[in-house]
């Protein structure tokens, strides 16, 4: 029961704009209405059951129910969906469904059964990291960046980040080609969300897999944003700020190049550094 | 069964040092060891069950379990805990078996249904955003907090994050006392993990509710913060860094204060300003 279809075309509310009062030492609180990162559930719906619901940024909603189906591996390419469709039901205001082709297999158990934690991580417990481990199955790509195009990438990033400059409240994520030329960058209050949104976009627009390309995030990088990456079979992850000891294990298992602390013109190489060329040879 | 307990003294290893390399434009790439934000799954069983696994920093797992029951509204005081137990058994390195007290009840159900997100929140959908709302009621506190004692609030949590000084990669929640006397702070690569952990050590000190408290986070301030802060009674949630739409709405309607870029001597106030003073009258 689909009513009231949400848009799908970036113009969705990324923002909200709010009563607020500012302080500052010596002077009286002075009332200045502000901008806040906009904030709301989402549910995804497979063949009409709730599969999740995520706090998120409205907006492109379906590259994010794409991207969740991909790096939960449930899907693999744009055939695999037939239709994501927006709508607004009784209980919930956000729900999307999702139409998967029909020889689509949905272990509804499954994907239920451990992605059930309150806190930043869906998908733990060391059997299932070597479970997603094997199903994916380390990256294959012979890619190489220089550290010269890698040290542009942040300032790039950082232009395409329109509901940032305005709230400074979101994240986001962006995929480059080895040029340093950008595919696509989005924003989401959440940054699993924000690498979700960049891999849908890939799987709907027939771009994947990402084998020779840069998958970049605004902040940190743990254990989940580098599994999403395999999911996109993303040899290269970067982050603007600092790696978990996971991350970093899990990317040199899945033969992916990590780094970190990517700004002021540095970079750190936590995994496979062979894919960052220094550019002196020669 | 529980073999090898894990240690809850604050002596677990939240870092973890790696071989890396370090990229400067001109330079060859340079081999240099670094400290990375130790990130591990944990399990959290309660009686027998597992309700949860959480992407977490390893220590002071105890906290974290008893934080998270709080803010899930299973427990509600020291009493409610007969035993918090660390163990390693077969499959999971890390596991915590809560013992409650038998009055307690615990819908495993609901516990695992509604928090089965990858992404940063586990609590989602509308209704379900006002059933918790109804299950805690709104923050009582006539407590306030001066502005100078606020802009101090920072630098006292920068100073409590020793694992970050090494690492560049962990959040930090901190309780402060109307007067800016820190009650406890700790850090953990997840930022609900960080604030569970503080709510945790409230509990299990007796010092709950922490209704003329200020609950202050490194980073961002998300619905699901405020949320946690609720179930701990705190009438005042500071961020450092931006608050989200829902954020605000939340504690807006929660009687909660809600402060946002807290930093420099200034602030936001996007809930509640009553309880700031800015320190001006007489």
């Amino acid at each position: 029961m689909c009513r009231s279809p949400l848009r799908f075309d970036g113009t969705m509310s990324t923002s909200e704009r709010r009563q607020a009062w500012r302080f500052e030492a010596g002077s009286p609180l002075r009332e200045a209405d502000d901008d806040l990162a906009a904030e709301e559930p989402l549910e995804i719906r497979v063949r009409g059951r709730s599969i999740a619901i995520t706090m998120r940024t409205p907006d492109h909603d379906d590259e994010l129910a794409a991207g969740f189906l991909l790096t939960e591996g449930i899907i693999g390419a744009s055939g695999d969906v037939v239709r994501i469709e927006p709508c607004a039901s009784g209980e919930f205001d956000n729900v999307v469904n999702v139409t998967l082709a029909p020889q689509v297999t949905v272990d509804f158990e499954r994907l239920t059964r451990h992605v059930f934690t309150s806190s930043s991580c869906g998908l733990c417990g060391k059997a299932t990291i070597e479970a997603v481990r094997t199903q994916f199955g380390p990256v294959v790509s012979d890619a190489v960046v220089t550290g010269a195009t890698m040290i542009e990438l942040p300032a790039k990033l950082r232009a395409a980040q329109p509901t940032f400059d305005r709230t400074g409240g979101l994240h986001a994520a962006a995929v480059f080609d080895v040029n340093g030329n950008m595919v696509v960058s989005r924003e989401d209050i959440g940054r699993h969300n924000a690498v979700d949104k960049v891999l849908g976009y890939g799987l709907m627009h027939g771009l994947l897999p990402f084998d020779r390309h840069v998958l970049l995030v605004s902040g940190r990088v743990s254990f989940e944003i580098v599994l999403k990456a395999l999911a996109g079979r993303v040899p290269i992850v970067a982050a603007i700020s600092a790696a978990s000891s996971l991350a970093a294990q899990f990317a040199a298992e899945s033969d992916q190049t990590l780094v970190g602390f990517l700004r002021d013109g540095r970079m750190t190489i936590y995994a496979n550094p062979r894919r960052i060329d220094a550019g002196l040879t020669g």
